[in-house]
């Protein structure tokens, strides 16, 4: 059986991943509970390569820190059947008091706000582990499954 | 610490769940994959409660057979940050030349197409473990990581 995960065909670059993140503002984080593999989607911003969201203690995402995630967003014209995905894989990071000045200056400057009022006290980080990309046109031979190459 | 996903704000009914996957044609299967939850959108039917999606051998949705998986489909509109989310938990399943005739039929019978041409050889039936949906509206102080409450 051949490993059809290895196809290139499709394939975004890097850079093409980076805009299409920088030009969104909902994506959805994976988070694993109870080994099923949730998706959550929730309103995000960019420091850098890094995307930051916020949220409450004590929910799902809260409790994702520190733990493999992955978040992505997408994109579909289902008039023609063509559209694009990208997923990134990483790690959940809340930003904490020990960090460095730094690091939580750059990440509140990246003015995520909740769509809901309340406090969302926690800053979470996903620091990349790798980005991948895909898009799908009319006619190609190309599946969504197929490509995710780096998560084999 | 309160738990906040025990919420129960802005909850849809099940039906309105089941009537939302009904109307959907695209969506985004979880999978784990080296411990990290993979997002992958794909076009689907249903066959009643059963998610039904056709992907090739080899893939990772292939691979995904008899494990733990996630189904969702949302809904955004970002002019008045609002939007919906509906999420199963479930077990993919893989449609067998040793499956009895009756459920082979029916998951045929849904019809779904793959966007893309080609030998998609293999049926995924996605039996639900559990379903939820949430609505989001403007001013509602609910966060789209709450109210996964099946998901505790």
């Amino acid at each position: 059986m051949s490993n059809k995960d290895e196809s290139t065909f499709g394939v975004m670059s890097p850079s093409e991943c980076h805009q299409l993140l920088g030009a969104g503002t909902i994506g959805r984080i994976g988070v694993v509970v109870d080994g099923y593999p949730l998706i959550i989607p929730l309103n995000y911003a960019m420091d850098g390569e890094t995307v930051v969201v916020r949220t409450e203690p004590g929910t799902v995402v809260a409790r994702a820190d520190q733990t493999r995630v992955s978040f992505q967003i997408d994109g579909f014209d289902p008039a023609d059947r063509s559209g694009w995905s990208v997923l990134m894989r990483g790690r959940a990071q809340a930003l904490t008091v020990e960090d460095r000045d730094e690091l939580i200056e750059r990440t509140r400057a990246t003015g995520v706000t909740p769509w809901a009022p309340g406090d969302r006290s926690l800053w979470i980080r996903i620091e990349p582990a790798d980005l991948s990309g895909r898009r799908i046109k009319p006619g190609d031979d190309l599946q969504w499954s197929l490509g995710y190459a780096a998560y084999m």
